[in-house]
């Protein structure tokens, strides 16, 4: 009797046991999983450590009695520019520091200009001539943030100049000497990009352009892989002899899904890169374009492998005798394509003209001829037998006959966006 | 001889007309363009609109003698939070307000304790501690960030807490009233937030959840009629009775692309519409991870779409008869699928179970297979001819084949996981 009574308590001391060990348990996966981050890409770090080194030099401003007496509070406004400005990327600060300090400059000037206009109109106007120029001048703005041409590039001007114009031309309802509020301003600002734009292109800089640049040939090697893996593996479950290791042909198969997702990413980066300056073999006029341009046709091919991929796991196979008959210059078909692709990844690497390209595109157009001849050749194949044989299979034979179109068309279809787009990238390098 | 020197004059003249023409001309098309906007979309008008409006009330802190002296200059700090939170939708502006204020408590009450350890441990500890502290919280919070699953949902609030925690711990070593201080800078924010929140939701509130519903519907219809568009086109070249507007086509034939494209903004409104309490016909707890696994399905299907698309367009077309003898029951499978396509939109639109779909989904199975018996038929077809002639229209049947298979591969894979995930919206609905 006494056993139910005691029960409560320990439930409670159970319970409260339980639950502090699962907490631990998440709090230990999410350190785990940080720290997996962390080893997986060091740069990260690097730049969290750099993060902190900004924060910390620019707070010197209020350490040092000289400097805090030059600026005064409105050293704050660095520390603020520190934080908010400093990104990844090279590109992503540069676009962020221009965009602020351009945006602080305009409004600055409006907004004085305005308070002047005000203050000259006599008292009971002041508030409502500052108070329409706001709305007026916010609401522009905040629509200008909608075009994608400004979208792209001063998203982030744009809502500085609301923010710096709303502060200044406010508050010089109520301070009396507005003209040293913007300078100061404008100086702490300044101060704060000035700081991040060397911190963060001297200490193991990470050039957006560069990113880009690895992300798109990585991209193709995938694309490469996948596609010879996936015509592989079709044809494998035939003779059975191309086994190799599960999880790492899985791995290299699932490569084209990389390149259906990474449209965003791209288009960040491409935008980015666009404001660096010259760095390692990029120039300043360096054609980013072009890498969206690639990136496009490359998920274009990746469409082809998807739907090829289907045909794989779809449950009707195509009779084994036919499989190998087409099997050998369907795999040329793909190897050569994928040597085409990782061709022109290597000129995209090296940045030089290949003199092996042309020769590659042409065996690889002579292999898909061949291809085509073996698939003329079917008929015979069909009408050989007697003709009772020969209805059988038939039902069967348009899903090889698909996924052989498939394996066609990809080569055909990439070869002439990626090969135009290659030729001009490598022209201009 | 007098002509060439009154030349440059006139040149001069003539090249400054000329730039202020194009400059006219650039400024117009750039206005035209924000006039095409503003008419196609007039909701963004009203956004902006309502971003004029919060700022005019915030400042109104500053005008009234009363409220300025209750705050006093950190009344900035309410602006600031008006024009960083204001957002398009109203779970955009929802997340970035919680974050800001959670950012800002949460810093604010740890820089607080540094700064009341660091005083304790004397002059010449004072920098060095706070100056740490910060370089050590600053570089952990930026870590964060990189985690996938802080980075979309606490991305604001990490950039927040680290502004918030440099800010006060090193205005600390400066400013007396702390407490003050970080008291004020929080009832400012406060009072900011509060005010955007009442304004957007208010106001002609935009729903990221109703935004992603019309989107994923919108893509629905845009699928089905890209599908039905695709097929008729490829059949239509035979007997040419389905040409209809040219340009109106297109636009559908198109249609998929959208789809193609939409990936990551399903994602992030998805992401805000969780933040949004109930309105509408959505509950608080409204399964939008759902809407992004239908738009992952529909993006099966677009690929699908996409490789029919490059049978259409490629050079080898199947001859006239073998097309006429799949058309109708190809068409039959496309008008089916793209029935239980738009079925399922309309049953999101109307949340209610359709007591059509089963019987739709079972006409376009016994569709489908018809589309297969014909497929089977074929060897008939070219052997019950003589076999000499058999043999020529042979070596193009392979086109029709994989674009059939292709037709018939889209509905079976999109139905699957489309029924599945609709038939799961439904019930919760």
């Amino acid at each position: 009797i006494l056993v139910p009574e005691a029960k409560p308590a320990s439930n409670v001391f159970l319970g409260l046991q339980l639950f502090i060990a699962g907490l631990a348990l998440k709090v230990w996966k999410f350190l785990q999983k940080a720290w997996d981050l962390g080893v997986d890409d060091p740069r990260k770090v690097i730049h969290c450590l750099k993060v902190g080194m900004a924060l910390t030099v620019v707070s010197i401003f209020y350490y040092m009695r000289p400097l805090y007496e030059e600026v005064g509070g409105n050293a704050m406004w660095a520390i603020m520019t520190v934080v908010v400005v400093f990104e990844n990327t090279v590109g992503a600060t540069l676009s962020k520091s221009l965009n602020r300090v351009c945006g602080t400059c305009l409004a600055g000037f409006l907004a004085i200009g305005v308070h002047w206009i005000a203050s000259q109109s006599g008292e009971r106007f002041e508030p409502v001539i500052i108070g329409s120029s706001v709305f007026l001048l916010a609401s522009a703005a905040t629509f200008t943030r909608f075009i994608p041409s400004v979208k792209i590039r001063f998203d982030y001007g744009a809502m500085i100049f609301i923010l710096t114009f709303s502060l200044v031309s406010v508050s010089g309802y109520r301070v009396d000497k507005l003209f040293d509020l913007a300078h100061q301003r404008l100086s702490t600002i300044i101060i704060g990009t000035a700081l991040c734009i060397v911190v963060t292109m001297l200490v193991c800089p990470i050039w957006a352009g560069q990113e880009l640049y690895a992300l798109i040939t990585r991209n193709m090697d995938k694309l490469a892989d996948s596609l010879d893996g996936c015509v592989a593996e079709y044809f494998q479950d035939g003779d059975g002899s191309l086994v190799d290791s599960g999880k790492e042909r899985q791995k290299k198969l699932r490569g084209y899904k990389c390149v259906l997702s990474s449209k965003a990413t791209e288009e960040t980066m491409a935008n980015f890169a666009r404001w660096e300056p010259a760095h390692g073999r990029f120039n300043f006029q360096h054609p980013w374009k072009q890498y969206i341009k690639i990136g496009a046709s490359m998920r274009n091919c990746a469409y082809c492998i998807e739907a090829l991929n289907g045909c794989i796991s779809s449950e009707n196979q195509a009779p084994e005798y036919i499989k190998k008959h087409i099997s050998n210059s369907s795999l040329k078909v793909s190897s050569n394509s994928s040597s085409v692709i990782k061709e022109l990844a290597v000129t995209i690497k090296t940045m030089k003209k290949s003199s092996d390209i042309h020769n590659l595109v042409k065996e690889m157009n002579s292999a898909v001829q061949e291809l085509q001849a073996d698939l003329n050749s079917f008929p015979k194949l069909f009408t050989s037998p007697s003709n009772s044989e020969s209805q059988i299979p038939e039902n069967k034979k348009i899903e090889p006959a698909a996924s052989r179109t498939m394996v066609t068309l990809p080569p055909l279809m990439e070869i002439i966006p990626l090969v135009t787009s290659a030729s001009l990238l490598t022209e201009i390098s």
